[in-house]
C-alpha cells in the first residue's frame, strides 16, 4: 500500500485521500467501512477526505477519464491499474442556438450521452467499482429500471465480476436487452420498482460480497457525481459558472456537483466565485420542486407518474439537501409538464444537434421555465448538464417527428416538395 | 484569411494544409474544389497537402476532439471557431478479457460508440462540414439508412444548418425518428437505397449550395477516418499497433486509417513500424472479402443479404484501394456469418462492457476468425476499430438475449433462482 493520507489513520482501506465516513446529519465520524448509515442516528453517510496538495497541472497530465481527478474520490490511488469503464471527460459545448432561443447570453450544455453506456451513471459506478474492490466485494449490483443496469452491468463485465441486476419484470423489451447483453445474472422481479427496491436492500444485508452500488456502497458511489462538476470547471479553464441546472431524481447528483465546486474552490483551483444551483424536475415527480415552492424543508412523498421515468423517485433520498443546497447558493427548484419535457428535447436536438433522453429534456425546459420567471439570470453564464441518451427513450418523441415528406425517386418530386414546404 | 501552405497556391480557399485534389487512378491534381472525380480520367480524387513542422506537443495541446489534428485535415486553421460536433478522442481501451477469449496477447478496443451521434460518422461529417462551409455550401446533405443520416442531421442542426437527408421510406420508425429528432428536411423516399443513392447524385448536380457530404464533397469527408489512426497511434503513446482490424462497407475508412498511420510515420510523429490492416465484412455483403480470397484487383458487386445493415454496401467505391492496403501491408479480408456476428457482439458486451452494433460484431468475430486461420499473429499488438452502437440495432440481440430468471420478490427466491443456475 502506497502512503496516502489514509494510511496514516486505522482503516486498512487504500481508498486515496478519503479518510472516513462521516454523517450528514449527526457530524459522526467511522472509518472508511462498507457501510451507508450512521450507527449513533441512521443518517446517510457520506466520504470525508484528508486532501494533498493538488495541481492544475496534474490533474491535466492524468488520464482522459474521470481518473484524472482520482485524488478528489475515495478510489484506490492505482485506480487504473485495474480494469474499469473510463467514463468522463464528455464534451461541455458552447450552446450559442440554444441560448439564443432561451434568451439568455452565455450558455453551456454538458453532454454526458458520450459516457460508455451513454448515461452519467457510468461515472458513479465506475467510482462504486473502484470502492467496492478495495472494500472487499466481488459482486456488483442494483436496483434499476435503465441507465443503472446498464452501467452497472457493462463495468461488472469489463472488470470480469459477476453482476446482479434487479428489474421490474414489466419492463419493455428494449430495455431489457440492453442490460442482458452484458452477460451478467439480470433477475426480473415480480412486482414495481419500490418491490424491487426492498428486495435490494434484503439482499443487500443476506450477501457480505455484493455490493449494492446504490444501497450499501452508496456513500462511495455518490462521489462519482462530483466529476461532474470538476469537469465543467476545468473545461471553462478552471473556473466555475455563475450557474447550473441539474436534475433532480433521488438528488444526489445536484448535491454532488455543488460539492465538487466548493471542493476545487477550497483547494485553491478555481477562484471560489459564487454561483447559484438550481434543480430540475418533472410535475409528475415533482416532490423536491413543490418542497422549495413550500418553502419546506423536508420533502412529501408522491407516487411518480411522469414520461421521465429515470427521474421518477417519488421518495428522494438527497431531497432535504438539495434544498439546503439551491437555497445556500440562491437557486431553486422548478417543474415541467411531459408536454414541455418533449419540446425540450426537441429544441436541444434542433438547436445543437444533442438527443437527450427524458431527464435531458426536463433540463433544458425547466432552464426555459426559470428564465421566463426570472429565476435564472439570463446574464450570467450557465451550464445545463444533460446527463442520458434520447436512444433510450425513443417513445418520447415517437408520434411528434418524422420525415418531411415522402416522395417518388425523382430530384422533380424533391423540388415540388420543398417549394410545397417553404412556400 | 491566415498565411497557411494553401495560400500560397492558386486555391482561395482556406482549407489549413491541404493542397490540392489528386486523382488516385492517374495523379492528375486539380485545385481545391468541390468536387470528387477527376477530370482526366474519372477517377476518384482525394486530397493532397503541404503539411508544415507539426509537433506531438502541439497536437497534445489542441482540442480534445479530432481538431487537435486539424492540421492534418481538409479544413480552416481557424475550424473551432465555427459550431460543430466536435467527435473524436473516444476511449481506446485494454481489452484483456478479450484478448484472452481471442487467444491474443495484447489487445484494444477503440470504442467510437462515444461519439456525438455514436458512430464514427460523426468525424467524416464533421469534416465535410467544416470543408463545405469554406466551400461555400449552405446545406447539408446525404443519402443514408442510418448512422450517416443521424450524423448529418445533428451537425447541421448544431451549425444552424438546413439538412436534406434522403431515406429509403421503407426505414424502420426507430431509426427515422433519430433522425427526424433533429429538425432538418427528412425526406422518404419511395424505393430501395440504390435508388436514394441515384437520386442524391442527380439532386448534387442541381442544388450548388447542396453539400452531398458522401457524393460532391467526398474527397473531404473522407479524410475524417484518418483520425481514428491517429487517435489510435497517440493514445498508443505515439506508436503504431501491429495490427488493426477494420469494417469495410465502402471501404474508405480502412484506406484512410491506413494513410493515418503513414502521414504519421512520414511525419516523425511515430516511428514508421510494419502495421499489418485487416479488413472485416459479414458474408451476406462481402465482395471485398471475396475478391482477396481470389486473388483479384477488382471487386465484383453483390446484391447484399446481412443484419449488418451499416456494412451493406455491394459496389463497394473504394473496395480495390481496400485490396492494395491490405496486400501491401500483410494483412487480410475475411467474412463472418449473421449468426457469428451476433455471437461477435455478445462477446464483445460480455468481456468489456462495450455495447456495439452489427458492425462492431463483424469486426470482433473476424478478428476471432482470423485468429484461428492464422491470418492474425496472436503475439502482435491488435487493435479492433468497434465504430457504432448497440443501441442502434437492437434487434441483433433481440430473442437471444434475456433475464437469467423471473423471481417473486423475495430474497428466498432469489436464493433458489441463483442456486439453480450455478448448480
Ligand atoms: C439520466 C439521469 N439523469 C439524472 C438522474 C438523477 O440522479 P440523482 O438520483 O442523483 O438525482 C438520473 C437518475 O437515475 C438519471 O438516470
Ligand atoms: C458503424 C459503421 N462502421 C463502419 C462503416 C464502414 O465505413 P466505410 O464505408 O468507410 O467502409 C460504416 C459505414 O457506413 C458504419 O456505419
Ligand atoms: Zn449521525
Ligand atoms: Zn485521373
Amino acid at each position: 500500500m502506497t502512503l496516502t493520507a489514509a494510511s496514516t489513520t486505522a482503516t486498512s482501506f487504500n481508498l486515496g485521500s478519503a479518510r472516513a465516513l462521516s454523517c450528514r446529519e449527526c457530524g459522526h465520524e467511522i472509518p472508511l467501512a462498507p457501510e451507508f448509515a450512521c450507527p449513533q442516528c441512521f443518517g446517510p453517510l457520506e466520504v470525508a477526505y484528508d486532501f494533498p496538495e493538488i495541481t492544475r497541472a496534474s490533474i491535466e497530465a492524468g488520464p482522459k477519464s474521470i481518473w484524472r481527478y482520482r485524488q478528489l474520490l475515495p478510489v484506490p490511488t492505482d485506480v487504473t491499474r485495474h480494469p474499469n469503464t473510463e467514463p468522463g471527460l464528455t464534451r461541455l459545448i458552447k450552446a450559442d442556438r440554444l441560448a439564443a432561443a432561451l434568451g439568455v447570453r452565455s450558455l453551456w450544455v454538458k453532454d454526458d450521452t458520450g459516457n460508455p453506456t451513454h448515461s452519467f451513471k457510468d461515472r458513479v459506478v465506475a467510482v462504486a467499482l473502484a470502492a467496492a474492490r478495495e472494500l472487499g466485494f466481488s459482486v456488483l449490483a442494483c436496483p434499476s429500471t435503465g441507465n443503472l443496469a446498464n452501467a452497472v452491468a457493462a463495468a461488472a463485465a469489463r472488470a470480469g465480476w459477476d453482476s446482479v441486476v434487479l428489474i421490474p419484470s414489466s419492463l419493455e423489451q428494449a430495455k431489457i436487452l440492453t442490460t442482458a447483453v452484458y452477460g451478467g445474472t439480470l433477475l426480473a422481479v415480480e412486482g414495481n420498482y419500490d418491490d424491487v427496491n426492498r428486495l435490494a436492500t434484503e439482499l443487500a444485508a443476506e450477501h457480505e460480497d455484493w455490493a449494492f452500488v446504490n444501497v450499501n456502497v452508496r456513500p462511495y458511489y455518490a462521489e462519482g457525481s462530483k466529476t461532474l462538476g470538476y469537469e465543467v470547471a476545468e473545461q471553462l479553464g478552471w473556473r466555475l459558472p455563475g450557474q447550473v441546472v441539474v436534475p433532480v431524481a433521488s438528488g444526489s447528483q445536484l448535491t454532488k456537483v455543488d460539492k465538487g465546486f466548493q471542493e476545487l474552490g477550497k483547494l485553491g483551483l478555481v477562484e471560489p466565485t459564487p454561483y447559484r444551483v438550481f434543480g430540475a424536475q418533472a410535475t409528475g415527480c415533482s416532490p423536491v420542486s413543490k418542497a422549495f415552492a413550500d418553502g419546506l424543508d423536508v420533502v412529501q412523498p408522491v407516487r411518480p407518474d411522469t414520461i421521465a421515468r429515470s427521474l421518477a423517485i417519488g421518495n428522494p433520498a438527497d431531497g432535504p439537501y438539495v434544498l439546503d443546497a439551491v437555497r445556500r447558493t440562491g437557486g431553486a427548484v422548478a417543474d415541467v409538464s411531459d408536454e414541455e419535457v418533449v419540446e425540450g428535447i426537441r429544441l436541444l436536438a434542433r438547436t445543437e444537434g444533442v438527443f437527450a433522453e427524458t431527464a435531458g429534456g426536463v433540463t433544458v425546459a425547466t432552464a426555459k421555465k426559470l428564465v421566463e420567471t426570472g429565476q435564472l439570470d439570463p446574464d450570467a453564464e450557465t451550464v445545463l448538464l444533460i446527463t442520458g441518451d434520447g436512444l433510450k427513450t425513443l417513445d418520447a418523441v415517437s408520434g411528434r417527428v418524422g420525415p418531411t415528406a415522402t416522395v417518388p425517386a425523382s430530384s422533380k418530386a424533391v423540388r415540388e416538395a420543398l417549394a410545397a414546404r417553404h412556400g
